[in-house]
């Protein structure tokens, strides 16, 4: 097992990576306050998992709620259903809430927690590599509005954050792919030697290697939290972590969203960003290449759909949260391993790339 | 004006308190943040002080929400409904929430502003005497459950509380004297020298005499302000802000929610609290007898209804949150101008106190 600390002074806490650590009391006995916990899973992971999980709950009193799986129920009702429960059951402050399953169980559980008597204790146990690699560390929850998502929640630390990488092996092809995308995406623009561990270790990890799994969790955890920690609400280096998302949000929202998953976007989105790159002199044509081959190593996309020209493509990244006064600003890789945040780039370039870094139609 | 620093390291925020503050551009100056401002207030104060308010918002994008008046609209759908006009508006996350009213709208518009893009920048403007003494420190917010009061909500600290003394003139005279028992509180368990002052000037306070309230608030502020920057979270030494709510609660629940007004509660059962001290030797007769006579002045109820007996008030409170093991936990004062939180003092003086202090039938 790997353990990380999150150093965010008062509000620190450990990651623990490893398989089969579900089960484990050890690393949840001095996290759990009083005796009263609620797990929130969905219908597919609890079923999974959730008998591996009680032996490490000792023997408090544990309430259950299982939410539909899927990003359309990360809403205001599911959040309110959580809360009533407490409510109902008593919950006393020194209660503690446990996420169980992938990101949308994490967010809601999370603001859940966030705002259930002002805050109660917090644990996440993420099952899927997307969310074992990103919103295991930040504290981001929120749920999401009919006009947004994400529009409403809370900054919430957890108090341990148990990372299992057996959990993974009943994850889909797709997901695992999707979760190794945001995972390049801390060796693109943070960290040259995780890049370069990850081109030679991508088989193993694709394969599911517990070992290699394991590693890339933890160095990834170590990456974010690095970032976090100097910038826990998001004012400046933080944004170098949406590297890819600017053009990947634009063809989600292109597609319709769900077409494809957000990692699959954000992999397209992040060699978008690269040829930008190469275009304005901040890369060479060759790491933009071996960016582009290493997420194809995982059957990701690596370009935009077809008939999501220039045009369109322009107008969808207007939507983008980061436009200040009409430009837009992109994350870019300043070679492979470092990355910046700018809306002072050639024009014309960024259209030759929109152009040229589209599927055939 | 009287300016007070609340010492929460990044999270530090000044308190102005004065007359005629209201409109004045320069306190606001460095707050709000971006140009979208909205003001949230209810159906009595806003016709009273809103234009008074605007010079101070220069020509930023204003809009107003104004809410029903009461506790009764503390839920949900008036949180929501304030989220969903940010969001139709498109607020971003540098805007800002100014809450213009009393308690209930500062806690209301409070969580509206923790938990819109998971946090934007807040401004608390009290109109009540309640609301300028107590919840203007502290950063609580919060909504009701059907079930229970201030049961979802979260800690997020305003970036400026203007105390504005002149918008106590309209102020109804019960809720000023609600308002005055908050305030003795503060002298009756954390500063004698306050609680001295406050016998030497309560004619002048309740005759709304503004240096007097200025200095009431002031002081008021800054002792709440040292106890809960010593103690955030509410883990230990903010409890003694609790002082005679024990009591309070059950009286409020006994005669039903809304018969008595909160501060009305709270000076009889600070006036029983001080009779159970004076039981125990906690404290002299003579200074509970103090206490009494200051909140009489005022004409706050010094004792409990004549209906609820010693039984009736022992089940009352024994669905408070303080209760630990069965045994209810009570702020007590240890002479003027000091406090403890105990659960172990003599059953059979509580009884006592619980039979002695009630109106004659």
């Amino acid at each position: 097992m790997l353990t990380l600390e999150v150093d965010l002074g008062e509000r620190r806490y450990p990651i623990h990576v490893g398989a089969d650590l579900l089960g484990r009391p050890d690393l949840l006995a001095g996290v759990l306050g009083g005796p009263q916990v609620l797990v929130v899973t969905n219908d597919t992971v609890g079923p999974l998992y959730l008998d591996r999980l009680r032996p490490a709950l000792g023997n408090r009193k544990v309430e259950v709620m299982s939410i539909p799986d899927g990003e359309a129920h990360k809403t205001f009702d599911t959040w309110y259903g959580l809360l009533d429960r407490l409510v109902e059951r008593r919950f006393s402050r020194d209660c503690t809430v446990v996420a169980l399953g992938g990101g949308v169980v994490g967010d809601i559980a999370g603001f859940a927690a966030a705002s259930y008597q002002r805050g109660v204790t917090f644990v996440q146990i993420p099952t899927t590599l997307l969310a074992q690699v990103d919103s295991s560390v930040g504290g981001k929850t929120a749920i999401n509005h009919p006009l947004g998502k994400n529009l409403i929640g809370a900054f919430h630390q957890p108090a341990c954050v148990i990372a299992d990488i057996a959990t993974l092996d009943t994850l889909g092809e797709r997901e695992l792919a999707a979760g190794f995308a945001e995972v390049v995406k801390y060796g693109a623009v943070c960290d040259r030697d995780f890049f370069d561990w990850l081109e030679a270790n991508a088989d193993a990890i694709l394969a599911r290697d517990r070992d290699a799994l394991a590693r890339t969790v933890h160095w990834s955890c170590a990456i974010k939290a690095r970032v976090v920690a100097a910038d826990e609400r998001e004012a400046g280096e933080r944004a170098l972590l949406n590297f890819g998302h600017t053009f990947g949000h634009a063809i989600e929202a292109g597609l319709g969203f769900g077409t494809w998953l957000h990692g699959e976007a954000v992999a397209a989105g992040m060699c978008i960003a690269a040829d930008l790159c190469v275009r304005t002199g901040l890369a060479s044509a060759e790491e933009a290449q071996r960016l582009r081959a290493l997420l194809a190593r995982a059957r990701l996309p690596t370009s935009a759909p077809a008939r999501l020209g220039p045009e369109r493509m322009r107008e969808l990244m207007a939507l983008d949260k980061k436009v200040r006064a009409g430009r837009i600003r992109l994350v870019l890789m300043r070679g492979l391993g470092s990355g910046l945040v700018s809306d002072d780039y050639d024009q014309g370039a960024l259209d030759a790339t929109l152009h040229e870094c589209r599927d055939a139609a």
